[in-house]
């Protein structure tokens, strides 16, 4: 029997509770399952459930439900809490360490793996990947991402449709996406797109600046051409003076969004058309109607995979997501070393799909499903 | 064989396009149908479009896509262009004349009847409601409000278990719905709520104006008692000065918009947390997957009966929406008068609902369905 401790960091998913579900239920009746609570915060503040009954019943209950069931949250630990982390794992008598997050949390996994290594402690450690941004290196994705990629692709295919009615009445919408420094969620906005006139007219991602000539062209186009631009935007795009647009910041981290707003402005100044400037918001880590179905499997086959791992006693490594090379698509799980994954840094949309939409497509079908299809045609404003 | 001539007007819904393909395949084989374009800038401008094989087929496979295939829009005709537009009708020999529509559409619809009259002009008309407001009155409901309330409940219900999970970091929520005049949207935020610390904390709906200390002694309280307050404003909400916010004007049309930046700005300066205020937005008329089962057949059934009143003479009327007195739930169609319709105004949410979110969710519940339920209770951090 392992005395086993396991948190969850970093903005939530929709399917972290389904991850954390599968490896408790894996674990819970031969091992002593120990919950932090809210993240590294609750590490360096011994904010530990131990398991019973009716945790774990709360805990499986919530297998299907947004958000992160232990309390998550963005904590940065310093060195002297890295200490008494790791002084509070060993008091406890804790064998095994497991985070669920996502790069943040890595870095804090390997730090916790020197000072263990520094202080004689036999800590086993391992990660779990999540990230709804997809910049978690090392792996092929990450769980959360595929339903917000979904989230995000279906929401544009069908505010395309909304925009493509009200041509008489507004004539530029400008969607804003999650993304901090990568394009994956932005980029999956083109998904659907099958005709010219379909939106997205324009996709701004962060690893491009962003050139205003070169944005107002395409939006020039797209209303001369279809009566209306739909423009996406990824909320790290670098705008302007080569910076990205802050909100504010929280315990030091930068929040970002208000480059749609931004957008709006010059746009409104420059055309002198009506112009809507929204966020797809917290919906795309939340929005638990739009779950893929290859994401949740993912997100069940990374825990109980971790589970299953952790029995055998690996130990530094996060679980990470191989595709299958023999097969149209499959999910394999393979070991990555914690400290190559830190080593590789954020994971950025490889150039290869900047501008190749297609070929992104290919490589996103099977993590957005194949229930979601295009629209037909929007052509009955030609016929006349 | 008559001769129709049918549009679509106002903001779009998910189901708007079931409506009209379910008119038209009533009497496409029979009738002679004209389409028009981009709403009542359509009929003034003669942007017509007749029936023919290939046109049929498009509007028929939109049947499930949002938005308006017939492009809608936000025209208001001025008596002249009413006078013209009777004059277009009547040239183009024009039997009946049909709308889908809110307030605005039926009202414009009216003075047409009245012009018609004034020039002799034989012309038979029908309103089929469609707003996802609700504040449409002479129905117990119109078509797309259903799938719209559905998307508030879900996405305050999803977003609520992220906030939950994230207190360490961010600890008021505010979103906003639309409704510009009318709570229907905004109440339906509560919907899912089951236990006390479950969002939304406080419901702010425009028939209501909005107290500043009473606000403030809900959100304090939410905090102290859950860390979180999460809060839903309908966008019509009367605050500050006892104004609405607005965000622009569109051909004179207030857009609404920015109360929950408004009251963004205000918490944090008084609570000195962590504040972030979202749109619902565009999502709230156009997300295909939150499509309603009673919504998308009612949308149909009423489509299919102004097919069939008008073959019957029906004319001057209203397609509305009863519950059948002897059902747990049965849409019946009944005809209304235009003339009354417009007469009783916006219809705003009913005061016995204010306060009373049980007898609300037992008159919403069968137009959101039965398929969705509230969340297991979101208790592990009382449990340490």
């Amino acid at each position: 029997m392992k005395r086993i401790a396991i948190g969850m960091a970093g903005g939530p998913t929709t399917v972290i509770n389904a991850t954390l579900a599968a490896f408790v239920r894996a674990l819970y009746k031969e091992h002593s399952l120990t919950f932090i609570m809210n993240g590294y915060e609750g590490l360096a503040n011994k904010k530990f459930l131990q398991a019973n009954d009716e945790v774990i019943d709360i805990i499986l209950a919530h297998e299907k439900v947004p958000g992160a069931s232990l309390g998550s949250g963005r904590y940065t630990l310093n060195q002297q809490q890295i200490i008494d982390s790791v002084h509070i794992l060993r008091d406890s008598r804790i064998d095994a360490l497991v985070f669920i997050g996502g790069n943040g949390t890595m870095e804090a996994l390997e730090k916790i793996k020197e000072e263990a290594h520094r202080q004689h402690y036999q800590l086993q450690l391992l990660g779990i990947p999540k990230t709804v941004d997809n910049d978690l290196s090392g792996t092929d994705h990450s769980p959360g991402f595929g339903s917000s990629a979904r989230y995000v692709a279906q929401a544009t295919r069908d505010m395309g449709r909304d925009l493509l009615s009200m041509n008489n009445f507004e004539q530029v919408r400008i969607i804003e996406t999650m993304g901090r420094n990568v394009g994956w969620l932005a980029a999956a906005a083109g998904f659907f797109k099958k005709y010219d006139n379909d939106p997205p007219h324009f996709i701004a991602i962060p690893e491009k600046p962003l050139n205003r000539e070169h944005l107002f062209h395409h939006i020039d186009k797209a209303i001369k051409d279809y009566g209306v631009a739909f423009i996406v935007a990824g909320e790290g795009v670098y705008w302007g003076k080569g910076v990205q647009i802050e909100k504010g910041r929280v315990n030091g981290r930068s929040i970002l969004g208000g480059i749609s707003k931004e957008i709006e402005h010059e746009v409104k100044e420059h055309f002198n058309v009506v112009v809507r400037s929204e966020l797809l918001g917290m919906n795309q880590r939340s929005c638990s109607v739009s779950v893929s179905d290859t994401d949740y499997k993912e997100a069940v086959q990374v825990g109980y995979t971790a589970a299953r791992w952790l029995k055998e006693g690996a130990s530094e490594v996060m679980v990470s997501i191989y595709r299958a090379a023999d097969s149209l698509y499959e999910a394999v799980c393979k070991p990555v070393s914690l400290k190559s994954v830190i080593q590789q840094g954020e994971r950025k949309l490889p150039e290869q799909y900047w501008d190749d939409q297609a070929a992104y497509n290919e490589w996103l079908r099977p993590l957005i499903g194949y229930d979601l299809v295009s629209y037909p045609p929007s052509v009955l404003g030609e016929k006349q």
